[in-house]
């Protein structure tokens, strides 16, 4: 006898049949004595139609009307899943984000949440209700309707089970879990049975695009045991929790992430002076750029090199700025590259086992992969190469860390 | 500088080109200086559309659930036309029917509204927006999302008229007033400039599909300034009010009105003792068919021939009624009858004209049409005819009443 929050996405929720799906899976829990409270996401296509009306009218229309309009692409699905519901003899309830309510700042279209109201569920859950909510929508203090953004379903599933002190909060997606890395680039790939959240953050970060990092990051930071599992078969997925006392047992190596949305800048030549990182980032940073790896080195005559990445579609942009500022520095030449990808290997494990990193690079070396930059954290090191390397890299480190036979849970 | 309420149907948002013609039109309003609030309906086929995907669940899907669902579709209009207006530099600002709130009973699918707040509303017209509020939907005193019914976007539009004391309710459709007949019949029909809410009441309810009989009566009630206009052309459509000084002037009769959606059913030679109509009529409603006429008369033998009306779709059913409870009765037979027309003279000036029933007599005569029932009230005269001579007589009586060429209005 649980409480669980179920969170089904777009893909999940597709189609009336596919609804008729979820409803067979919700009343299977409630067969099984469940509590359950169902998070459900617009129906796939729906958002864009929506805001494909909405660009009919203007580039960019008003921000406020806009959280009008494709908050109700959720609010059709709540109310097919609870007709859905009735009719297999399940007593359900669809919310609003409003009506709950879940209370957000007024961020219109990435609105935060500050508060849900609880009672209205724990009434309808006395009663022996299922009660569904539509994702990713709120209202602010003055009843304003709100957005969180794409993918924020996953954020208000992890927000009800946190405010309802949830025992799991199930992420149903396309995906039957998370992976030690894509098994489309290593057939081998396993299942993972367990995660941390802050591996997850990492993989997610990275490019596993399983989650939506919010939720891992409110789920982290509330507590909120996160599972994530297919929609389409059974299998018990991935559970996502705190580091606990098993972690001994852990592979030292969670996972392997990557991806080949970055590329690359380097300021060649430029004299180290104090302020000169912000000199380039500055520039960068106003533009809305984001930076993501930055690597500075000393070299011999004085002057130092600067390099840092940026997601792919900023590259001609930042290439642009950087040579307008060269000059300014009186550095002696910039180069850029697109062709790279980043390759991380992720693990609580690594914070107790030195060597992890030279693991990472010997492997690499074995394989004549060159590595242009290094970057790495407490359960984290990330390298980038060249992109043509990429696959090649991914299955050399998750042989090399014994991910391909790790787990048990490998079929 | 007047306030206006105006009411766009689902035609007249059936597009984004629609939408932004209102806007257009919204925006001319402004110009000129008046507080605009508007009411909008669901795009054309959108209601039709969620209702599909409720029936592809359950034929008769849960009713809160449902209310849940097609209260969606004015809330993307509302968006998309606050949108357009934003486009046009006009400030606006959308609100659903539990923003506002208006609250109602808790009737799902059929609501009638309780109350209406009109703070929020009166601080926006305050600041210079145009205010633009869903019709047909509003929420229940535990805050569960209502539908008036269809066409309530209509009783959205009064009732928010009369809690704002607006000096006008404009409700923009497909035609451009209120008619002395259906010009489909009458080539020579005359656009009336004013109409009374009772004469407008007869008309509605004896088929001239213009606006909500709920709406008038509410208009009716609250003495709230009602106009018919057209969204597609310019005019000063019809303004449906209170019988005021200039009643003098008008023509004794407004508007000739038709329909031939009953049918007829005569039981006869029932023994004449009390109860009858109650055992005839009884087992009839409680199968929730509706009666519109009731004729009896006694005949010379001490029995009664009673005939009544009923909608055509009923009649059948109605039949079988009758079957059954003649030969309790102990009546000699019964009939019916489908192709039958009932056609109305509608006009307060017959109050105060004697004659105006024998004169409509005197024409079906000349034109040798027999008159199956005739009903009368005080401002009202509908007979039922063969349905072969309708047209026939709808001529004939609007000439003879003077309606062709009654109205300056003509053009």
């Amino acid at each position: 006898m649980a409480l669980y929050v179920q969170k089904y996405g777009g893909t999940s929720v597709g189609s009336v049949e596919r609804i008729e799906a979820v409803a067979d899976k919700v009343k299977s829990f409630r067969a099984q004595g469940h509590d359950i409270v169902v998070v459900v996401s617009a129906m796939s296509g729906e958002t864009n139609r929506l805001i494909a009306l909405a660009k009919d009218i203007q580039e960019h229309p008003d921000s406020r009307e806009m959280d009008v309009l494709i908050s109700t692409g959720e609010q059709v699905t709540i109310a097919l899943l609870a007709m859905a519901l009735k009719k297999r003899g399940i007593d359900a309830r669809s919310y609003t984000g409003g009506q709950v309510r879940i209370l957000t700042d007024n961020a219109h279209s990435k609105a935060r949440i500050q508060d849900i109201e609880t009672q209205r569920i724990r009434t309808d859950l006395d009663a022996g209700r299922v009660v569904i909510v539509a994702g990713f929508q709120g209202v602010d203090a003055d009843g304003n309707i709100t957005t969180l953004g794409r993918g924020g379903s996953d954020t208000t599933g992890v927000a009800l089970a946190a405010a309802l002190k949830a025992d799991e909060c199930q992420i149903y997606t396309d995906v039957d879990g998370v992976y030690t890395t894509d098994p489309r680039v290593v057939a081998s790939a396993c299942r993972l049975e367990k995660i941390t959240f802050e591996e997850m953050l990492e993989m997610a970060s990275l490019g596993s695009k399983v989650l939506q990092i919010r939720s891992v990051e409110f789920a982290g930071k509330y507590k909120v045991p996160l599972r994530v599992l297919s929609s389409f078969k059974d299998g018990p997925g991935t559970l996502i929790t705190t580091e606990d006392e098993d972690t001994v047992e852990k592979p030292i190596i969670s996972g392997i992430a990557f991806n080949r949305d970055e590329a690359k800048l380097t300021v060649k030549g430029v004299p180290d002076l104090p302020g000169v990182a912000s000199r380039i980032l500055g520039p960068i940073s106003r533009q809305n750029i984001e930076v993501d790896m930055i690597v500075q080195n000393v070299a011999a005559d004085k002057t130092t090199d600067f390099t840092f990445t940026v997601h792919r579609n900023d590259y001609d942009k930042a290439y642009q700025i950087l040579q307008q500022i060269v000059a300014e520095l009186g550095a002696r030449e910039y180069v850029g590259n697109k062709e790279i990808a980043k390759v991380s290997i992720v693990g609580v494990g690594m914070r107790s086992h030195a060597g992890v990193a030279s693991k990472m690079f010997d492997t690499l070396a074995a394989e004549n992969i060159n590595i242009l930059m290094i970057s790495t954290s407490e359960i984290k090191v990330s390298v980038v190469i060249a992109e043509k390397y990429m696959e090649l890299a991914v299955r050399a480190l998750h042989a090399a860390f014994n991910l391909d036979k790790a787990d048990t849970v490998c079929e």
